[in-house]
């Protein structure tokens, strides 16, 4: 079996857990987010694509279900005392060490896609894990402040802002430039499905498939996605300020009507949201209820054969 | 009173020390050699300017002489985990952040000589210590060995061969073509006299000496230089093995002639080496024999004072 996901960081890479659990013998590409991607004290970091990476290789925070485990941060200490910037950004010296590899291995001249798999030689992480792209692609925040009308970049957004100055909207900077990393392409074609993890689908999602051709490519397959929100809430992370900005709705079913009929086939929801079952809307989806907390491996592998299930019924 | 030295690592920074130490209200500009300078990891590394600006600043590892003080290793034991190299030069977590703050401004665009002074806001080492160029200079080492007749870079000579297989030559490539950084050529014509501290002769005040206009700036001045030999033999480090590999005897008073009497007027000996005043190759250098062990702030401060003494007699 092959299976392809377009996949976020946390989210994504604990349903990814379940995956592997629930269909060991298939091979299974990742679409990873890069719009996220940042450049700080001059190193590429990849936010996104290490949460996979480490998740999956045995090397995450399992308490913050980002970055390393067993974290030391004399690293960014120093870089603090030379008051270089920004302080807002935490970066273990594990990861740091992610970084520098990274970097360098593109400073030498490879692409992005090229530097994933030499990290991923280490991690193994049981799937092929592709960046979208090997372009430069940002997302950035309109906001609205004290500081004037402006963009910014996501991961101030996210993470000095906490989200809490209200997004006015995204853009997906480069992106109509870009194209899908190799493989990416080709990933999608010859998969029996592609899965939407509950990643966020806006700035996770929504970003992968802003480079020109994925969502063509994705659309052409059978495609189900997992809910990022139960009972009006995202599950975890900030999606609802992310929806509210493009004037979705905080609801499971808003979320599979944003993505649409001609993207989704099929698409799970929390039990407490099984009445999106029976919604206008999501009329040409075929939407399925099973519990969608990821609170434990044996539930996230349930969920993932629920979606494997749902994505082989509609297929045939 | 104005002094300007030019200065390799370990010797020139404790020396340095001492000259702060006996001439506290001077102003001191250090030339610093970045020959060994080397890119790691894509960082670009500065291990002398680094040196002095630890040792004068407090941050340094006083039983290595080099790198920092309190050092851990997660990053490095990170990035061998990914099998990036090489594993020969070792910089702990706290070196780390150095080399990546200044490697971020130098992408930003930023020449050496104004990150060294960036870098230097936070360590106030109480000098003024440039680089002797912008430009890239590197200190290659001819060698033969089972891998063929080849040049090395000076680290990987130093510190991955221990400087043990037999340099043929140096050659400080990119010298020719190098131009002093801003500021050089003024601190020398400007200051009252030059020192030339115990560092290595060849590799250090050498490759400085390489940069053009610099040796003809230093030899217009009144320069007293201090011997990096003893008895024979060199007091830290394998100079002995650079003065080999061109032809000079490791001797105070052959290191001396090295150097010439165009450019040296003043000759600091130890006491064992005395004799070094009535050898008839220095004709036309002053040469004053006093204790030169640096095992102490005290004992350093008593030869700087003898330095200063020296070149104000001469200077006169």
């Amino acid at each position: 079996m092959r299976i392809t996901l377009l996949a976020g960081g946390v989210g994504g890479a604990r349903f990814l857990r379940g995956l592997l659990a629930a269909a060991p013998d298939a091979e299974i590409t990742v679409i990873g987010n890069t719009g996220d991607d940042i450049t700080l004290f001059g190193l590429h970091v990849s936010p996104d694509l290490d949460t996979v990476m480490y998740t999956l290789g045995g090397g995450i925070s399992e308490d913050q279900g980002w970055g390393r485990d067993d974290e030391t941060f004399a690293v960014q200490s120093e870089l603090t005392a030379y008051g270089a910037g920004p302080a807002w950004f935490s970066l273990g010296d594990r990861d740091f060490a992610t970084h520098i590899a990274r970097t360098s291995l593109l400073t030498a001249g490879m692409p992005l896609s090229a530097a994933t798999a030499r990290l991923c030689e280490r991690w193994r992480p049981g799937v092929r894990l592709l960046p979208m792209t090997d372009d430069d692609v940002q997302t950035h925040v309109l906001i609205a402040d004290e500081g004037g009308r402006r963009e910014i970049h996501f991961q101030e957004w996210w993470v000095r802002l906490h989200a809490k100055v209200p997004a006015l909207g995204f853009t997906f900077a480069g992106a109509d430039l870009s194209a899908p990393a190799p493989g990416v392409l080709t990933a999608i074609a010859e998969a029996d499905f592609v899965l939407l993890p509950p990643s966020n689908p806006v700035v996770s999602i929504g970003v992968i498939l802003a480079v020109p051709g994925i969502a063509k490519a994705v659309a052409a397959k059978t495609v189900v996605g997992v809910s990022p929100v139960i009972g009006g809430a995202p599950v975890r992370g900030m999606a609802d300020a992310c929806l509210t900005a493009i004037g979705v709705q905080t609801s499971a079913a808003a979320v599979a009507a944003h993505y649409g009929s001609d993207l989704l086939d099929g698409w799970l929801v929390d039990t407490k949201d099984a009445a999106a079952a029976t919604a206008p809307e999501l009329a040409g989806i075929a939407v399925r209820a099973v519990p969608l907390y990821m609170h434990a491996i044996p539930a996230t592998t349930a969920m993932a054969k629920a979606a494997i299930e749902l994505a082989t019924e509609l297929s045939r």
